[in-house]
């Protein structure tokens, strides 16, 4: 078999850039093995009669002889190539086409804003966890996507026509950002969501996710400022306002905004204000992938699950050939433990879930080397693709592998911003103490462990004469309790 | 499948520590799941008619104590228990050894040193590459192992009653460093080694390899204070000043020398000196594993490669379902281009060979992500057990392939030290050529490329017409001029 075989392709001829992405498929999993961006900006180059430039044009077909080198060697089955927004519009997109098609040779979907939302919904669906039930949002450079679902199924799409390089050029033309641009951004953008924003509502939403680079710049700033990742309206307005202070485009400077995004940044986010106000959204999380996304998990015809995060975890216990039944024990453990002390410990479902995935995962050090595995374990997973998790979550699932054993990182825990502190040391001890009874890798070894929490103070309560019988596990558990009491983690053992 | 019936133990009985290792075998590769080292310090225990204290024992029957809690849940046939110098010298060994088999629950089998110093060779074999031709070192607590192979196949085999407890307590009794302590210790050392000096040099070798503490320290000790990592009687002679200086064992300071291997380090260094001189051995290189290593292939009936390397290189590409045909591709690039300017640039064939093994590895970042893979690619290869490969291959590798893309860290070429930094910058830049030109995936798309070295300017001939014909590769070639030229790599291309 050509390694080629395996390839596949999708290229997204955005109003802002053109994308592509190369995956191969490995035992169920998909791998990028390239990707190439070029920031085209198409849309810049229409005028007022939706004519494009022979510039604009002719930075495409520049940016498609590049992709075409890659794209002869995968077969055209497993190419995909669409175009969004600005194609729709452009008066003379034939005459682009026509030449794209040629360098491409392969031919070039020019899709619907409904179709667009419909694979945006597929690529969310594929890579993001949380309830089933949700808004979908992807502001792209020219139109703006917003989609309701259920599971797999979109249950409403709608495409507008605004993005943020089209609202750039119509109200910061004059890369001014005051108050003024704001507020007719936002206008501009409200009047555009009103009428939809019934139907939206009615189809309502449990999770809001947002898609595109508007939101990637958030989380990236919000992770720079230590903030936990959900974007709410207030975090919104307090950027706004610091942009507004910044007084022009150029001089736009906000910890963790990169030069690369910050051309755009202002205007997608007067947008996404507008449709936070319109929808009265909570809060919104970042998506784990969209438009590309759901072309190759289309093209791969793989199922979505309905456990995105299940998955994710057998996925990774396979390519890492991880002892899916010593994981298993722990898991339950870990459940038996948690349940225990939930009411005590005010452990809610979040932070169990989270616990249960940390079990599932925990010997993946292992695959790299015995010696550091925690180490190696909390490296693998800040740096994994986890479809489902966000990227807060895999912090503190990547903190509580680091602390599975040993000694006890405070500052780390505390570092994580998926949940409290004080939640991921209680999560941490419950992982350390199941790990530890597990240790001899048998189902009929677990003795029957009672776990009181009095406040901070752990009490652990063994059958009779249980630590004299394992004295390997009695000698871990007296570690443990020097380890957990180093960091004022009463924790008796009796 | 119960877990445990997958893992499989070695539990040496040493003199100076009980070692127990447990090992899953996955997909025909070894995986540590647990490793416990306590130092019961046996021959401490044997006074001077060779019986062993009470103290002794109970330390000894209280760490087995520990290791059967883990034993009884793998299969019987799946457990090797040997014990060494110590018990086979222990007049009252029986005393113990009935106790011992009693908490165990499985035999304990005392080995005489030849088999000893053959199961040190067959650990030796499985793990360490170089040439077929070697001479293994093995210091113990209670006997020093010296035995002579020919690949699989060991050619003599010598096991003598001294090691690094046995000379602390006899000629470093006093605590003391002194010029006269080391003399004696080295003389008993010689007359000990010189009846077998002729046999094993009559056989011969064209590597030596250690196994064992001291040898292991002597590697932290190199590695902490940046020396290459061959061993020499030099160097040996030099730490051996050193801790004359430092006068007593208490206040014995080396760099990279850790607490725990201190004590044991003037006497095993005061054998090895000796075996150094009474066979005029030039360099030694630390062995991959010795005794349970050769216990644990024996169990698993793993053939001896004759090219460690490359089965080591295979299971990587296997366990981390590495493009192996992508990674041939570039290696067949590379092994041409090393060849069109071997001469010029004087690249032996160490160098040709581990710039083959960093392509064949090459993209195992991407098992990881693809965002930042080479620098997941060099984390994972840091960090791996790659038997066959010494540590400062292995850290040359990583180098390689941290460097594979993008900008050039010269620092990080120059502080590996497995070939020099100049020779170490050649290969990179052949790698990151031959990985430019593989881009496509495909055997058919490769062009004819000619390389010419001109000290360190390298010329690179293009067949007329085919950057034209390869916008793609073109562009990444013409940045990879620019990275070059910002290290002063002058790269020409026509």
């Amino acid at each position: 078999m050509l390694s080629a075989s395996s390839l596949y392709a999708a290229i997204d001829l955005g109003s802002n850039s053109f994308h592509m992405l190369v995956v191969r498929e490995v035992a169920g999993n998909i791998q990028t093995v390239a990707r190439i961006k070029r920031k085209v900006r198409l849309a810049a180059g229409l005028d007022p009669e939706n004519h494009l430039s022979d510039e604009a044009m002719a930075r495409g077909w520049q940016c498609l002889k590049l992709f075409s080198e890659q794209l002869q060697d995968i077969p055209p089955e497993q190419i995909r190539v669409v175009a969004t927004a600005t194609l729709r519009l452009a008066a003379n997109a034939d005459a682009f086409l026509q030449t794209a098609g040629d360098i491409l040779g392969c031919p070039i979907n020019v899709i619907t804003g409904e179709e667009e939302a419909r694979l945006i919904y597929q690529g969310v669906a594929h890579t993001t966890g949380g309830s089933d039930r949700r808004l979908v949002v992807d502001i792209g450079g020219g139109s703006t996507e917003l989609v309701t679902g259920n599971g797999s199924q979109a249950t409403s799409l709608f495409s507008l026509p605004m993005g943020c390089v089209t609202w750039l050029e119509r109200y910061f033309a004059d890369r001014h950002l005051g108050k003024a641009n704001f507020e007719q951004a936002e206008q501009a953008a409200r009047a555009m969501i009103q009428p939809i924003a019934d139907t939206l509502r009615t189809h309502g939403w449990q999770v809001c996710v947002g898609a595109s680079g508007t939101v990637q710049a958030l989380q990236e700033i919000m992770v720079a400022q230590g903030m936990d990742e959900r974007i709410t309206l207030s975090k919104l307005q307090q950027l706004k306002q610091r942009a507004i202070q910044c007084g022009k485009l150029e001089e736009l400077e906000i910890e963790g905004l990169t030069l690369e995004r910050a051309l755009v940044f202002p205007s997608g986010l007067s947008i996404l204000i507008a449709i936070f106000q319109e929808l009265n959204i909570e809060s919104m999380l970042l998506a784990g992938g969209a438009l590309r996304e759901g072309l190759v998990y289309g093209m791969l015809h793989l199922p979505i699950d309905r456990d995105i995060r299940s998955r994710t975890l057998q996925n990774i216990q396979r390519r890492f050939t991880i002892d899916a039944e010593q994981a298993e024990r722990v898991r339950q453990l870990a459940e038996s433990f948690s349940r225990q002390v939930s009411q005590q410990w005010k452990l809610d479902e979040r932070c169990r879930e989270l616990l249960e995935s940390a079990t599932l995962i925990h010997e993946i050090g292992l695959s790299v080397d015995f010696k550091q595995a925690p180490q190696h374990a909390a490296y693998l997973v800040r740096h994994l693709d986890l479809p489902g998790f966000t990227p807060a979550q895999k912090k503190l699932l990547a903190t509580l592998l680091q602390n599975q054993g040993n000694s006890i990182d405070l500052a780390l825990l505390s570092q994580q911003n998926a949940v409290p502190p004080r939640m991921a040391e209680r999560l941490c001890r419950l992982l350390r103490l199941a790990i530890i009874f597990a240790s001899r890798r048998r189902d009929d070894t677990l003795p029957a462990v009672r776990l009181q929490a009095d406040d901070d103070t752990l009490h652990l309560t063994l059958p009779a004469g249980w630590l004299e019988a394992h004295p390997l596990r009695a000698e871990l558990l007296e570690q443990e309790s020097h380890w957990q009491s180093y960091v004022h983690w009463p924790l008796t053992i009796s």
